[in-house]
């Protein structure tokens, strides 16, 4: 089947890659469309040490499975696979199990190819109402819903969201309805996007960097950004850390310690919220895709995807 | 007056410093002990840019108040002063006041000295049953005890506390009725002494470094530590910082997001559960004096103080 291969140096594309093995509970998908993502970016400069078959971002059919219910389904997954075994698979949590594989992040080939394999447990049917191409947008929207699993926000609190790109427009829409919100970013065209929803968002030196907020959320992928986010967050008040990078940060402690502030590290987050959300049309996703490449033409798709100027990228199989 | 003055650069005894002014409000307090803490250290190494008279942690006598019941009595102080207009004071918070004095720390000279004053709500009358030395571990105890207000601390939870110094010894102290404690230090002798009270105590190296811990308090005073701190919690568990260093340190933020992380800033905390626990003999202190110099042996007192096998020196006026 064709694959694009990250071999730990360069993404290649392959003609013949074997088909992925279905195993007992899996099912196997035929992959429709894949979103490039910035967590596939960061792979490519040596984040998560991955080698195989990158992508965890789809929509695809279900070929073959245990659950014939599920043959001819159009799915989305979670891309988190646990031993079934430790105290986080046993609360549902896979995402933390320890010896977990991640689908195109870590020991398990993904979703840039023209079949994947998941756990039928993985699996979300898709919505009649969500198109193909909305579908992709379900795992990172799910990652902007997780911020409301783990933090109660008020509505009188005023929060602060630093970035606009791929994740930072998902964000800023997920978290307009619970918080007086305020997006700061560095791209005039994302940022009138953002606008365009009736978002408050700005270019980043029009902040005035003298406002505290009880909530700043990191979604610039920027390693120095917490620098800045520290500053900005009220005593007592929460930094969300959505960013993933290979390189670490500097971090003066001394303020989190005398503000007393609250560091919260966000990862991967609830499918049914997500799913609900693009079929309820609460949150819009189609003015992101900045192209569709089929997967022959992937090193165009990833010149584009590289671009600070590019929000998502989707490739067809 | 005697009294300890840090001009920015150095330490200096002065014979004849000026008596503070009391105002409105205020009480003048006739100094009895006062303890040098890490953090009195930390200034004179250039953390907070404090000039004055250095020193936080006291106990005293009121000789002058405007409530006339306070003369006499023995007392220890809150040491953060807000402006009392601004949200975090108007919610009692003056530690958060963006505005805020504290005692020996910030604009407001501090309790090495014969005399200070501190506003009248600040005091907290010391129960008979405390000595007066015992009353000087208020305030650091005070900040062990923020730990339990910021954080529901489970009976399951293993938890882990690096550094066995003068914080750590008044942490362990406190958690170790709370959650399944291991303490990990760096000096023979310090951590000898907790096990003396019962707490499993070992050294850094003696750490089987696979565990995982629901929560890590970092207490160790170097701006490094965090970096191994980390490490030991376990996915969706919590870091507590209560090192305050003028350094910045390197964070692997990635691993916070990924194992979705929560860090918790710890500074001071309420001292009424101090002075119950002192008073109820739950928290011992006496065990760590190594030293009581009359204010005029100061610099003897600063250097047994700075020697790392040292836990509380304390200073009489």
């Amino acid at each position: 089947m064709k694959a694009l291969y990250f071999d730990g140096k360069r993404l290649e594309f392959r003609e013949d890659y074997p088909m992925p093995e279905r195993r007992s509970g899996e099912a196997l998908i035929r992959v429709r469309y894949a979103g490039i993502c910035g967590t596939d970016l960061e792979i490519l400069r040596g984040y998560a040490e991955f080698r195989g078959v990158l992508g965890h971002e789809f929509v695809g059919e279900v070929v073959e499975a245990d659950d014939e219910s599920l043959i001819g389904e159009r799915v989305v997954g979670e891309i988190n696979i646990g031993c079934g075994e430790c105290e986080f698979c046993k609360k549902g949590l896979e995402k933390h199990c320890a010896n977990r594989l991640a689908l195109g992040i870590r020991g398990k080939d993904g979703a840039f190819a023209e079949y994947l394999t998941l756990p039928e447990k993985n699996l979300h049917r898709v919505p009649e109402e969500i198109s193909d191409t909305e579908a992709v947008f379900t795992e990172p929207l799910a990652a902007a819903y997780e911020i409301l699993t783990q933090l109660h926000l008020k509505p009188s609190w005023k929060a602060l969201l630093l970035g606009d790109g791929r994740l930072g427009q998902l964000i800023a829409q997920v978290l307009r309805h619970h918080v007086d919100l305020t997006v700061v970013g560095r791209h005039q065209r994302k940022l009138e996007l953002l606008r365009d929803l009736g978002i408050n968002a700005i270019m980043f030196n029009e902040l005035d960097r003298s406002m505290r907020f009880d909530v700043v959320v990191d979604a610039t992928g920027n390693p120095n950004a917490v620098l800045e986010a520290i500053k900005l967050v009220k005593p007592m008040g929460f930094l969300i850390l959505k960013t993933t990078t290979s390189k670490p940060s500097k971090m003066p402690l001394s303020e989190i310690v005398v503000n007393e502030i609250i560091v919260i590290g966000s990862r991967c987050g609830p499918f049914k919220p997500a799913l609900n959300a693009l079929k309820e049309r609460l949150i819009k996703v189609d003015y992101m895709i900045d192209g569709i490449y089929p997967i022959t033409d992937w090193k165009k798709a990833f010149e584009k995807a590289m671009s600070r100027e590019t929000l998502k990228i989707i490739l067809k199989m």
